[in-house]
């Protein structure tokens, strides 16, 4: 892991950009820290660049709460080479939601299961790159992000203790699969009047994790509206399981 | 209204047994207080004698939180005269549940509607008495107890700003009708897990409510399982929009 920039932000918080290979990422942690502070991975859906006022605000809100906060870019995003099958099977998703017609179970794999594949090991590389800087230590968390690769992540990665996850749409079939197998405690957000969101599949997502605690809360509006009453409950969850 | 009781519990609250003409009820207020309260109306299943250590604990926490809490007996229930129909509505719908046939509307209408026509004006009047006091000021929030009373109240009781209802089930059509046309601002609990409780009854529930801020927080467990941490989300909801 090679840092190639620095930066103070408000509140003491030191914003670093990095990269681990190939793969451009981001640090946030407390500007002092006395001793090592547990991790949360942010998620997004990709686009670095595009995401990182989002990103930023989500991370000082991380920091501010005893955390580091880290992110890196997925496969075939942002600056990263495409992914050809990838971005096919986007153009066939958004065809289908154009449409008007049904997203098919095959279109959901050719997107999202080469993400998965690839982004999970990159980020369990980041997991190691990150817990061997002194400021920083496990237990680890996910919050939010492409929701198949949080399940996975949860499911392989034994250092991730707790994870916040939207309840999303374009799952495919394994990831109900791996959801069945997950045992850690879930904080899981839903967006009740999600335009690109099945409703009905996020609820069976839900039903579907292991977990034994698992929550769901659920607000009115669409993708990017979740209020900001749901940020202090989010936190509370984290520390019972983080700290 | 008649105060029949008086005694001081942990934390400088003061508890009040009273009786609004025949109707029996509990008044939880700050020992001391310099100012007005806002009010939360602690809902119930009925049987005060029988929940009176539930309720007082949730009443401390509600006055610790700087409101009055107040409640009042159902119709029917505890030491009040039994209603009939509703006693063989209740007895149709235990036979119903015993041989695992379907509980049907008409059986839910004779169980409910009783309960909501008589309950929903007596809390109307108690509403009046106690915002008579000098100790308390409107506006009212409601916390728990029976949806379908829970749902006519806010709807015809202008001084209701604020619900905190569990999604149950039970609940006549007419409830989802009045659900519709509601507007205050919801938050709303799910027990995942509630045997006693359809599940997609109750998320239809939700969808119903016409509230432009509603929120749903379902957790695991049965009927009475809704985890410690779930009161810090509804004591900041209750501050949003009653103080």
């Amino acid at each position: 892991m090679h840092f190639t920039s620095e930066q103070r932000l408000d509140g003491d918080v030191l914003e670093r950009e990095f990269t681990l290979g190939e793969i451009p990422g981001v640090l946030w942690t407390p500007g002092s820290v006395s001793a090592p502070v547990p991790l949360i991975l942010l998620g997004h859906p990709g686009g670095l660049g595009k995401m990182h006022p989002r990103l930023a605000a989500r991370a000082l809100g991380t920091v501010a709460e005893g955390y580091a906060a880290a992110t890196i870019e997925l496969p075939g995003a942002g600056d990263r080479p495409r992914l050809a099958t990838v971005d096919e099977a986007r153009a066939d998703l958004q065809r289908a939601v154009r449409a008007g017609e049904p997203v098919t179970e095959d279109v959901i794999q050719r997107l999202v299961l080469p993400l998965v594949d690839q982004a999970v090991p990159e980020w369990q590389a980041t997991v190691d790159a990150l817990l061997a800087l002194p400021e920083i230590d496990g237990p680890v968390g996910i919050a939010g992000g492409v929701t198949a690769i949080g399940v996975r992540l949860a499911l392989v990665e034994p250092r991730i203790a707790a994870a916040l996850l939207f309840a999303g749409s374009y799952v495919p079939r394994s990831t109900f699969d791996e959801a069945r197998r997950l045992t850690i405690p879930l904080h899981v957000l839903l967006q009740w009047d999600d335009e690109g969101n099945d409703r009905q599949q996020a609820l069976d997502l839900f039903d579907a994790f292991g977990s034994k605690e698992k929550t769901l809360h659920a607000n009115m509006g669409g993708h990017t509206g979740v209020p900001q009453f749901e940020s202090e409950p989010g936190n509370r969850f984290f520390a019972r399981h983080l700290k």
